[in-house]
């Protein structure tokens, strides 16, 4: 067992204090993950990684995945110590992204040092992490990323990516199911790419992990094809070093590398004990860790001289020299291959290229339709050619999604040994929502285009990931088909109800439930530039009519989120709204009632965030306030649209559960009928 | 390899041919998985499983569950091959469950045959399954609920409980996170009393599943502490019931049996391809595998003479054996235990022991207050030592959610091998929310009334199973505290915004937020007798003032979803309305107006869907029509409220995402202030 040297411990111990004080300064924080991971955590900083302090957005860079977000201080010491630049609106400063009154504002409104680490909001940060297992499967998403940029970019003589994901996680991490999905994917995919470094503490927070989880981890992770190391004692910087050697070397397998640490390292009675996880050590375990340290214990806060220079000697200058390295070969690249460049450049500014959107589609008027899972496989396909970075897949139902790529070399991305490519396009995530949502968002923060697909109903799988990247601002493209009681057969458990107006309730996500094919390829259009949010495109089943745009209102009006398809002559004395395949209800419901002379105006309604969005006067120009006669069509929950309809309207909707039969007959069976909507317009107009 | 008797041959495709038949006339389904499934199904239900096909109730039966719902024809034909009887409300009939006629009605509308089997809706059908992963986490529920029936209820040759659960599980389990959970934990609590059977018939939507899952299952179950065996091919009955065998005697360790199959198994295109596995293999796929089994192909639903015969001299007799067996046994326990037999009799039949509710306390009016997670934690002490069946527990967060049952003798469950008992009522779930629902479904399944817990904002980690829940009816109460950005400094991860607004959302799950500990008493007092859906109770972490009760309405109104808690003399001007945390504000907001001679009303709104189901009458009583100046405050997503407060109403709600501060600082930044309702009451009482 070979310690740390002199120097080194006054780093590691300077970590430690640092995140033992900013806690209890805060009151709030999670102290023992920090002091008990702080060794290892310098370790791979000073001596491995490859990460430019003075350019966090060097592309290729290793990166480094908190998914213990609660240590976050372990993160924000890291960060402060290693004098990593602040990074505002993708620009490098000359600034640091943290500085010691940062990090004595951890927790505080409005610092840069939040409860838990968040993208873009701390330079150095490269994924928003707390709910756990979300960050290993992020690193997952960040190793198919680079995969896939060097089975792109990379040519003979220029291997611009080639780095790393190293990813610390913990006992949480290792017991959600995200994770272990995550983790077989990897497997599956021979992510040698990828070091996830487990913190194995045996504590969590009801206590010893005794109670609740007592496997084999290492076993099982070589279940899943990965490489298992294991390093006794986290204070062995020798171990862990050569163990992160044999992970870097193992290039065909991810590693595992299990690491036996002590909660609290350092403190008198609350090492080792769930009392050191998440609540501040109080003084005088601070002040007796201190001592055990050999730290002066009656400061704060405080850095010794030198320690800042250590980190700059190793990891800064070592990260300074490879960025340099890198783009030195990138300006030679840059000349040999011109067009990849400016591809390269668009990815890593976030820009769409010339003509992404040339070949989408025009639908022809048609009463039988198609469904706009259909329509929309169609649109993506035309779009993904002329986006070269658009990549993706579905949780083992593309055939249902229609979300495979299938125009020439698309490919699938498969590892060599099974005979595929790492830059193929079509991922094949298997029966894994969960583990897909996150890794698209690492795929996502790697500069990639993610989309990925499912039914509406298993969104509820993935939640959690689509609000992370509605928190992290990352335009995922969540395609989620099967989108109602439409569904039929397959009955309650495959039929969506809530989900809908749950993924409107999500802050900063963009639904979208385009009503025919001309609205599914606005969707895209309109979707594809929004790169500050993810969004969820919605999608039937069955077919839907295409509407007859010479009769009715362009498409382009799913811009503003909600437009009026169908107007009356003069002002309407009912409204008539619908999203998705439920338009062409109403549609038809209005056609019968214009021909009776009813003045009524179809409002179609894809998106309650777009039309949110727009300003009162084209909001009150589409939904008038002086006509309270109004009625919402839609399969799903009403919770919501009496915003729209007000006191005095109706909404058409699902008040329970689906069934199992045909679609037509669950229809019929739940009200979604012209007839119904006729005799509910009929009843308000008679009020 | 001993394949199957002539005579459970034909059983076994009688099972094969009505499932490809069915499938067909439904022109809608999944025949595959039936067809390769079908032998072991048989050998397990025929020679095996402990099961009364005349008394489907009978407590002590074998469970099985097929997890793998998209089969659903696999259990049908074992239910009208075997003769079970049908039950409807609590009571078995003399009956068939199924028919011939309603395999015939397979996925038809208000059949008894639905696309996925459905628990309540069909006799037999002990859980509904279809989403995936669901059932393995169900089962594992069930065996808990086993081990703990039989350490409260067994005595001394008296083993009144000493089932085995059975699961059907695929690929498709196998790769889903909360099936990885239940394992996991199945494992650590060495449930010798589960058995799943893996289908690998390496076959997934996609295609072959080696685009996607390449795991070493085997190992990864023997890392979870598993029993692990394998049969290579599922047509060999001699080594599944050997398999099966081995598996009943390991009583230490869960057994995993894989089963090598053939998905399609007979059909002579499809067999072994994806295409066997969700849609009707059509006529000539279906006449080339009848006569592959050496069927008659002209013959569609045909059931050979003999083969129900079969059945009922097999599983029939054994089960009637042994049900009598058990009920000559419990008539004597009866006698001899008459309290444990009162008691068991309660679980059976959903009732509630007498003075369940008795030691429900009450809570002097306190300014400080108490935090509901704690008052309820209060409550929840105070019921279960009175309700000896309700057990339960929290995913590694009982000591912030404060669900933990701390008086003599609540124990924990936990297995001998770790020094615990079966009998212990604190469940440790490990950080596994998703598991620990589909674990809670299984436990509620068997009678025991189960509860779990966990932050509101990890609901997203587990909506699947609240779902099922409601879909099922079953009584699992959702514990969710640190209910808003009253969270504070752990940041926006960890601050729910659109989880109320998804929960209520939800068919058929009641939803409380009570505002101070005698709301939270009430809240227990109305939820406990709701035997037939889910309850989710949702909690602040801070503090919240204790109301005087002596001059605001009481509690009791919680019953009715919302209520006038503070009134004006006359009708009231505005209604200020609000739910848990903002219920003190808007109290004292109300007492500011009063002050000021304004007429005002203050509504606590605990539950949406109480409050929805009483008359109109009382909805108007509560909230008159007249009063357009309605406010509502509420620290989440403000989809939903428009409902109450109309289109001339406001809004005070959360319309992004939290931040990282101290609670107070947060409250004060998005507006949840004193001064912000009373300036927006002005602001409406001005129009």
């Amino acid at each position: 067992a070979a310690g740390p040297s002199a120097e080194d411990l006054l780093c590691i111990d300077t970590i430690r204090t640092l995140s033992m004080d900013a806690v209890q300064k805060a009151n709030s924080g999670h102290p023992g993950t920090p002091m008990a991971m702080a060794a290892p955590a310098f370790a791979l900083w000073q001596n491995v990684l490859s990460y430019d302090p003075a350019d966090p957005l060097w592309p290729n860079r290793d990166r480094f995945v908190l998914s213990i977000g609660h240590a976050s201080m372990l993160i924000y010491s890291l960060i402060y110590l290693a004098g990593v630049r602040d990074v505002r609106h993708g620009k490098v400063l000359d600034a640091p992204a943290l500085t010691l009154e940062d990090l004595k504002q951890f927790r505080q409104l409005d610092s840069r040092t939040p409860g838990h680490p968040e993208y873009h909001h701390t330079a150095g940060v490269e994924t928003t992490t707390g709910p756990l297992g979300q960050g290993c499967g992020n690193s997952v998403g960040m190793a198919i990323a680079e995969k896939w940029l060097a089975a792109r970019f990379n040519k003979p003589g220029f291997d611009l990516f080639d780095y790393h994901v190293y990813t610390f996680c913990g006992d949480g991490d290792m017991m959600e199911g995200v994770a272990s999905e995550a983790a077989s994917t990897a497997g599956h995919l021979k992510l040698g790419n990828l070091t996830w470094i487990y913190d194995s503490n045996r504590i969590s927070i009801e206590g010893s992990t005794d109670i609740a989880f007592t496997e084999n981890v290492g076993k099982r992770f070589e279940g899943y094809g990965w490489h298992v190391l294991e390093v006794r004692d986290a204070n062995d910087q020798g171990a862990f070093l050569a163990a992160l050697a044999d992970a870097k070397a193992e290039t065909s397998r991810p590693t595992l590398i299990i690491v036996h640490s002590v909660i609290g390292f350092g403190a008198p009675k609350k090492a080792g004990t769930a009392s050191a996880h998440g609540e501040p050590l109080g003084e005088e375990e601070i002040r007796g860790a201190k001592k055990a340290y050999g730290w002066p214990d009656e400061k704060t806060f405080y850095v010794p001289d030198g320690v800042q220079a250590t980190f700059q000697n190793g990891l800064g200058a070592r990260g300074a020299a490879a960025s340099a390295k890198w783009k030195a070969l990138y300006a030679t690249y840059a000349k040999e291959y011109p067009e990849l460049a400016t591809e390269l450049d668009e990815i890593l500014t976030g820009r769409l290229p010339a003509g992404w959107d040339k070949d989408i589609p025009t639908y022809e008027a048609s009463a039988k339709g198609v469904a706009s899972r259909q329509s929309s496989g169609e649109v993506l396909n035309a779009i993904a050619p002329n986006l070269p970075w658009l990549i993706g897949g579905s949780a083992d139902l593309s055939p249902s999604t229609k979300t495979n790529l299938t125009f020439q070399g698309a490919g699938a991305f498969q590892p060599p040994e099974w005979n595929g490519t790492y830059g193929g396009r079509n991922l094949h995530f298997g029966v894994r929502e969960h583990a897909m949502g996150s890794i698209c968002n690492g795929i996502s923060l790697s500069g990639i285009r993610a989309y990925c697909s499912g039914f509406l109903i298993f969104s509820d799988y993935m939640k959690p990931p689509i609000r992370l990247s509605a928190l992290m601002n990352q335009p995922v493209v969540y395609i989620f088909t099967h989108d109602s009681i439409g569904v039929g057969e397959d009955g309650p458990t495959h039929q969506p109800i809530e989900q809908l107006v749950q993924l409107r309730a999500t802050p900063g996500v963009t639904t979208l439930r385009p009503a025919d094919a001309n609205e599914v390829a606005e969707a895209w259009r309109t979707l594809i530039p929004m790169t500050d949010r993810p969004s969820v495109l919605i999608l039937s089943r069955q077919n839907l009519p295409t509407l007859d745009r010479t009769v009715y209102a362009p498409a382009s009006g799913l811009a503003k989120g909600a437009y009026v398809l169908a107007d009356s002559d003069g002002a309407p004395d009912i409204i008539l709204m619908a999203t998705g395949s439920e338009v062409g209800l109403v549609v038809s419901a209005y056609e019968t009632l214009k021909a009776e002379g009813v003045k009524a105006r179809v409002v179609s309604m894809p998106s309650w965030d777009l039309f949110e969005a727009q300003p009162k006067e084209y909001r009150d120009s589409v939904l008038p306030p002086s006509v309270t006669a109004r009625i919402a069509v839609e399969m799903a929950s009403p919770v919501g649209w009496d915003r729209y309809v007000g006191l005095q309207g109706a909404i058409i909707a699902m008040h329970g559960f689906g069934a199992s039969a045909p679609a037509g007959a669950l229809m019929k069976k739940f009200g979604f009928t012209v007839d119904a909507v006729l005799a509910q317009a009929r009843a308000l107009l008679a009020k």
